[in-house]
Parts: structure tokens; sequence; C-alpha cells
């Protein structure tokens, strides 16, 4: 029997990742409802909004707005996605006191996704963190398309290791490794971690996995086998990735912490209390959102 | 790195656990049209139908027909689900080769469900097994609520071992333990099958999960590690346990195929041919039906 990690990280990245791809524009103060209820439900790590252009994402326009207004618990990291040097301005100036920054390990994920090659992005995001070298608490990075892309297929972990290694030469403390489309399965999971922990360790990893074939829990309990504890999901499984039409996106913070639970892992998030914040946002948007545990527990 | 087996067997149980539980009486040629599009998808075993009292399941009274009317190519094991002698009477008049008993690990829902306790279900699987003696091929024995029943709760380890022991006692070979519910999680599986390979081997057991809270695929990989490498699946996700309202049910076999053949693993089953059978009755349902591979495929 392995040795499996007790205390477990979750990121919340509903209100953020999870929104992004709604069409329709959800009014600025039912976000803050949302992100309220799942504070109070017990989340401490989440992606609260994006500051990206509100050309290219009207979804997220009112990132300032949002920001201010929900409550801060001083135990909360409450990330705002930051892709530049004009995004860390906005951030900064609403308050935002921890970052993310994101590039992909797909040189054509990266350019249809945010117009930029990888090395390009990687200059941005050196930028950004120089820039906000004193002016925030910390920094998450984002490697999208880390096992797989829906442009260019199957990842190498060789060009997944120099990028954990930049970013952690920048400073940045924790990484979230992207399964972004949902298609690998353990194996392939277990196969790039164990090279990832050449270069750093469990406590520097996160994990962002997707669902779209419900492969998302089982690829979450290889990964509890290597000890790796950090592991980012959507309220209600909120969002996912657009190139995946039809289909489950992130994995659900429900259908995951029911997992842990039930294994006696501690997250510190209740887990009823999180699903009526997904039920929430499910009504509003007037969709059965996609977590399995969410549809035992009603509308 | 552990060993992972290479060959998967999988029983198909979409025709009879997955449309047993729908409301709507299903046209006895589109349930061969169906398990024909099965078969041809490289299914090799497969719960075709039940012999159950008509009037307890309605769905199922055309099982002679059903039987007697799809293919049966010579490699296949075709099982047909036996409730008592009478039942087996029927299957034995239809000309089935396989027959399928069952009894649960839960007093309670053993009850419920076959309106017999334990003991005296495994008299019936006694006389079945008796009567059945040199006229059927082969015996698949279910064991339900192995982990967890919606009545009694968690299943403890040393109810579900002598269930195993007697069953194989009484000459059946493979008996598949049923996660009824979709409610437990790996460490719980594994701590089961860890006690049940000391008294027997992993080629007398099978492993049927439900993924009503979305830990089957995860449930599999654990089972996997173990060398377990027979595991039951409905095409679609069809069906389920009635007890979960709302819920998927049945693991679904596009799910599993997705994951086992990502991994290299070979099952002999054709995932894209196997989701065109599951759309096919999908649409005869008027349906979306819960795989998560599915719905990256279409309608």
């Amino acid at each position: 029997m392995v040795s499996l990690p007790k205390k477990i990280e979750i990121t919340e990245v509903g209100p953020r990742d999870g929104l992004q791809n709604e069409a329709g524009l959800i009014p600025t103060e039912l976000k803050i409802q949302y992100i309220n209820a799942l504070l109070a439900a017990g989340v401490r790590k989440m992606e609260v909004t994006s500051f990206v252009s509100p050309r290219a994402i009207p979804q997220l326009a009112d990132g300032e707005e949002v920001f201010k207004k929900i409550t801060k618990p001083k135990d909360a990291w409450l990330f705002a996605l930051v892709p530049n040097l004009k995004g860390l301005e906005r951030a900064l100036a609403a308050g935002v006191q921890d970052i993310a920054v994101f590039t992909a390990a797909s040189e054509t994920f990266n350019k249809k996704n945010i117009n930029l090659g990888v090395k390009e992005s990687l200059e941005v995001i050196r930028q950004v963190v120089r820039e906000a070298k004193g002016k925030v608490r910390k920094v998450r990075g984002y490697i999208s398309t880390a096992w797989v892309c829906p442009y260019e297929g199957n990842i190498q972990p060789k060009k997944v290791l120099p990028l954990i290694e930049t970013l952690l030469d920048l400073g940045i403390e924790e990484i979230s490794l992207g399964e972004t489309i949902g298609a690998a399965a353990p194996l392939e999971i277990q196969k790039l971690l164990e090279q990832a922990l050449k270069v750093t360790t469990v406590d520097h990893l996160a994990l962002h996995f997707h669902d779209t074939r419900g492969t998302a829990l089982a690829n979450v309990w290889a990964a509890l086998e290597m000890g790796f504890y950090k592991f980012d999901a959507s309220s209600g499984g909120l969002g996912g990735c657009p190139y995946a039409r039809g289909a489950a996106g992130n994995l659900a913070t429900e259908d995951l912490l029911y997992a842990l639970h039930r294994m006696g892992m501690i997250t510190g998030i209740d887990l009823e209390k999180l699903s009526q914040a997904s039920l929430l946002m499910g009504r509003a948007l007037r969709k059965t959102l996609p977590s399995r545990y969410l549809s035992t527990v009603g509308k």
C-alpha cells in the first residue's frame, strides 16, 4: 500500500477558468455572491478573475469590481490571472496580492490561445514577475497542454521540463501543469510527473486535470500515489476547454472533494456548501453542471 | 512503476443491466440491433438479457426472442441472468449457454432487490448451479453492494469474503464484485481486493464499478495496479442503480475503453463502433447518455 498525502490543497478555478467560457455575460453581483459562497465553503486558494483584455474576454471585464467587492479572508490566496504588464497594472490597482501567469507546452496552442509563441510568452512572464516583485505575495504559473495538445497531439516531457525549470528560476513557487483537453490517462500522467520530480518537488507542482473523457479522478489517484497533493478544480465542473465541444471540461471540485474526503484526506472545504455555490451558479446559467457528484445532490 | 495487465476482459452489461432501468418498453428488434452492433464492435462477453419474471421487469420479458435472434459468434460468452430454477428453464429452452446468478453482500439490499435474504439467495444459486451442471458452459456470479449499500452503508470485507468463497465452492468461475451505488473510492476498493486475493486470484474476479460520483475510472486504475483485468461496463453508461436518482450509473464502456486503449492495453473492442451502438440506443431513447467520452463523439 502506497503512502498517500493526508492534507490536500485545492485551487478553485471556477470563477475564472470556469466562467470564462460562458457565452452570456454574468452579472457582477452574481459572480461576487458565487465567490463569497465558495470562500464560505472553506476554499482558500482560488482564481477569482483575470485581467486580460476586456475585448478578448468580455466575461471577465469586471475583474476590478469583482476583486474589490469579494470578501478577502486573511488566510486565502486569491489569484488573478495576469497576461502582461498592462494586466499587472490593473490587478495591482485593484488591490490584487496574488497573481497567476500562463504559458503552454505546445507552440501551436500558445499561439492560438494567447497569440504568442512559447519563448515570447516566457519573456512576457519574465517582465511581469520582475515588475511584480515586492508588490505581490505569490505568483502561480500555468503550463497548459503539458500532456496533450489539441493541435500537436502528445507532448513529450522533454518539452515540459525546461518550462518548469524556467518558471522556477523566475521565482514562481507553484506551477500548475494542465492536462488541458482531458485526453491523458494515468500512465502518461505518471510518466511526466516522474520526470518532473527530477527537477523539482511535489511542493512546487499543482495538477490541473480535465474530465472530458472521465479520466480526471483516475489521474488524481495516479498523482496522489506519487505524493502530489495540490490539485486545481472547478466548482460544478464549470468551464473547460472550448476545443472539446459539448464535453465536460474541468474536473469538478465536488467530484474531487467527494473522493478525497471518502479516503480520509483533508481539504478544509465543506462539500455540501461548495455544492450549493455551484448550484447557485448553475441555476443562474440555466444549466445542469457536469459534476457527477452534484447530480446526486439536486438542482 | 507497477506492472499492469496488458489484456483486459470487458463484460458489456448494457443490454441487461443498462436497459433494465429504462421506463419505456424498448422494441425487441431495436435490442437485437443494439446487441448485434456491440458484437460487431468486438464485444465477446456480454450480459444479453435476463430471465426474471416478466411481471417484475417487463422491459426484459422478451428475453427468449432477443436471445434467439441475436448473432452468436462462437467465441462470445453471451450471459443471461437467471434468478431461479424457473428462469434457468426458460434460459435453457431459449438456447442460452452461459448464465449469471446474483446475490448481494447486504442483507437489506438483497431483500429489497430480490426479496430474499443473503442465505436464501445462496440456496437458490446452489439449486440453479446444480441443475445447470452439464447444460451450460459458464456461470458468472454477481455480488452486489460489495463495498457500499444504499441502506446499510459501508460493507465490511468480512461480509464479502465468505460469499466469494461460497460461490467459488459452487464451481462458479468468475465472480463480479459490484460497487453498486458508485460511492467507494480507490482506497476502499484496494482494501477489499487485497483481502479477496487471500481467498482467490485475479482470474476469478471481475469488477463492476458505477460512476455515480465520477470515481469509476479511478477505481479501475486502483484495481489494474493490483493486477485485476476483468471489468464490467455498460455501453454509453446506460442504466445504473435506481437508488441513485438523476445520477450516472454504470461505468460507461466508452470511458473505460478510452482510458485502457490510451494506456496501450488490449480489449479487442473497437471504441468508435461501440460508441455508434450506444448512440443508436441513445437516439431511440431520446437521451443523452452519460458517457463522458461519448459526449466528445456527437449525437
